[in-house]
């Protein structure tokens, strides 16, 4: 398990942006390497989410221990003649020694937070942004998705059937990771059930169908071949007269001891059709064999199917959930907080950053629900549950990666932890997102050195004249 | 380049979906390996798309060529408890040895469209469908956006930043190439420049102006390590304030032999600050320095600041890109339209498929624009330019795979073919697609034939004795 994280295609140190290679050309002549603090967040959430879900953090781990320049990576950065000898020298030797703080998988969390912390050297701390970013924000995009798809389902099976419509394989295997913490109970890609152990699930394709002559011969001919998993598809021709096949073919199919599982349809009204496949299988007799509906379905769909008692027992949900389609991104940034020791603050119009590293302490109400999550200076002690936890010291993780198993059920009461209306499907405007005082202080003195900084003729001058 | 799509983790067989095993399984049971027909098409446009462009075809022959089970994925697959010897067996010999006819990349398409046509035993046919999807999708709806991205910025510059939202890593390096044969210049994203060949842009991180004490010791620094590439990030604190000094700055460096080339703005009104950051380059003499603006960039707001002559040379976009922000997915499927020789449909609401193997013959005007194009039955011939052409017989490909740069002119030429109405960044709701009398007939006949089916208790019943 696990094994494909750690494969050198996906900690390859050239998943990252050039300007970071150039950047860290600059910092080794320059010999600034002084310890540099990192934090990456989320700067709003997308229109249609309450609350994130952590994730991403294992594979971000994995890229930190393993990221480093073979022979192969530096003949190639050579052969672009970008790079001086010196340089590639220098990345020959880059190892990540830095500590990380984390919010763990599963944690549900609000904008501004951090989700992370590196603290190291600074060229350490910016080479890693690119590929860091890459990791973090789609796992925790397609979790909270998944979230939203879990709390909407209430106690249906949910599976994921989204790999054909992710963006490549290693997006269709960690949005199935994701989408497991989050509360998905299993998913169809084969891939992600090997690499991470999640339970997999799936029916049979229209194709199956229609290279038979006759709908019921393929049902038969499923039904035997495969008499474990016996979930037939029943609307490539007439939804209704697929579920009438497969109520009469139940009976007799039962009598040779094999059981129909479950009936899955993929188009139409999927409320009408669920009721008419119910009832037809009711009355004869197959109660127990359960409908399956899949076909663009999202948490409001099954939010309203489940209002209005659709008899469903399992939601395939696939592009919505893989894709996140309707965030397909977050609004996060991985923002330099403070080097050599001093806090660093971005002033660009729209997207100032908090200077200095930052915790996350969160308070509950009596009821062990979220009340108020106060975002403070990391030296400050708040009353309330600390988000970040050490995860790596000087480059090795303090904890081998948790069972899968364990960040979902600590996810499920994570969600159980949100009131009501971050809970709810509908957009709610409110956050229990504070900033403490002693932030706001370091926020304001930061401006004010800032505007004490020289004039830049000055400045400019004093420098050409140095160089001179 | 292209080394990374014969890496085993992208052609790995486990890339697929559970119900592909299990097909496979009852179709090598019950002798089901008689030729079939598939074809992956694109049901509908996404709003605000008026034409498609295919990308992905090299990924998915190098797939095809490489597919094959290995003795990891044997001894996996056997753990799970799912599967018999004899199918383990049938596995470990597995190749694709099928026929391939696709568009080729870089070609302008519409919906209903055959894309890509496999035909081969069943099961082949079969077991490749979700990595096929996968592949084909991703590129082709990257490509379709970022050919919108090209048709809005003319003859600016545009550069993929889209590396760290994109969907995992798989994702990032196949969007730059996506990107690239649309029409974008270059990428930022070094493993795809590797990969791929894609030329490299970049410039520098917010991060370098904050570790410095000051913006213009910043600017000076990076000026002098890195000279070659001088693009100064000028909105960290006060854009105007930034530009100003890179213009003073940027007199003293001309003295010294260093050419600062450009300055990128990433907040506030792109258009405003553009204007303001120009005068004052110009005033100071720096007319040579370009303007590289990035932020939330996509074709709808580069077309709105090139229509207000927005003095910008070069465009940055990432997130919107390399997520295809507005239309994250394609409603696309691959589709089984004939099997042992007879055609076959699906009929499912909203899902219907045309039956039988297809082709499409483009006809273009006086102008080399395109009419229309004709939708037909495989062997029809019609006047025009046949849109698919063979990639692959028996599993080999019949040629090598064409240099990135001449698919990437030849999708320029596509581009060129577009009327007007369906170049338009706004909704088009016409389509060129016309569909051929005998592929109608042939559609009506299934149909008639479809209706004459048995009555479904005789076949059950019949079904049973037989197996009694």
């Amino acid at each position: 398990m696990n094994t494909k994280a750690r494969d050198p295609a996906t900690c390859s140190p050239l998943l990252t942006d050039l300007y970071q290679l150039t950047m860290l050309d600059a910092y080794y002549q320059l010999g600034m390497e002084q310890p540099a603090v990192f934090e990456f967040f989320v700067r709003r959430l997308p229109t249609g989410r309450n609350f994130l879900v952590a994730a991403g953090l294992e594979q971000a781990l994995d890229y930190l221990e393993n990221v480093r320049f073979g022979p192969d990576d530096l003949a190639w950065l050579k052969s672009t003649g970008r790079f001086s000898s010196m340089f590639l020298d220098r990345l020959a030797a880059f190892r990540f020694q830095g500590d990380v703080m984390a919010i763990p998988e599963g944690t549900v969390f609000f904008a501004s937070e951090p989700v992370l912390r590196v603290t190291a050297s600074l060229p350490e701390a910016q080479l890693i942004e690119s590929r860091l970013i890459n990791l973090l924000q789609f796992q925790t995009l397609i979790a909270s998705k998944a979230a939203r798809c879990r709390l909407a389902a209430g106690s249906a099976r949910l599976i994921d059937f989204g790999m054909r419509r992710a963006h490549g394989a290693e997006a269709a295997c960690l949005a199935s990771r994701a989408s497991y913490i989050a509360g998905v109970d299993a998913t169809a890609t084969v891939e992600a059930g090997r690499l991470f152990g999640i339970p997999l699930a799936g029916t049979m394709a229209h194709s199956f169908i229609q290279a038979h002559d006759t709908e019921t011969l393929a049902f038969s001919h499923f039904a035997q071949c495969r008499p474990d998993n016996v979930v037939l598809l029943i609307d490539t021709y007439d939804t209704e007269r697929g579920a009438k096949r497969v109520a009469a073919l139940s009976r007799l199919l039962r009598a040779a001891g094999i059981r129909v599982q479950g009936v899955r349809i993929d188009s139409g009204d999927s409320h009408e059709q669920a009721c008419r496949v119910r009832r037809i299988l009711d009355d004869a007799g197959g109660n127990d064999i359960q409908i399956y509906v899949s076909g663009n379905l999202d948490e409001n769909n099954i939010a309203a199917l489940r209002r209005d008692k659709a008899p469903i027992d399992a939601f395939c949900v696939g592009t919505h959930l893989s894709t996140s389609y309707d965030a397909p991104a977050l609004d996060c940034a991985y923002k330099l907080n403070q080097y050599a020791g001093k806090p660093r603050r971005k002033r660009s119009a729209g997207k100032e950053t908090w200077p200095g590293p930052r915790a996350v302490y969160r308070q509950t109400d009596a009821h062990g629900q979220i009340a108020t999550d106060w975002l403070t200076c990391a030296d400050e002690t708040i009353e309330g549950r600390a988000l970040l936890h050490t995860a790596m010291i000087r480059g090795q993780r303090c904890y081998p990666p948790p069972a899968l198993d364990e960040v979902r059920a600590y996810c499920r009461s994570e969600l159980q932890s949100l009131p009501e209306p971050l809970r709810t499907l509908e957009v709610n405007r409110g956050s229990p997102v504070k900033v403490s005082q002693r932030q706001h202080q370091l926020a304001e003195e930061f401006d004010l050195y800032s505007a004490m900084e020289m004039p830049f003729d000055r400045q400019v001058s004093d420098l050409m004249s140095e160089d001179g």
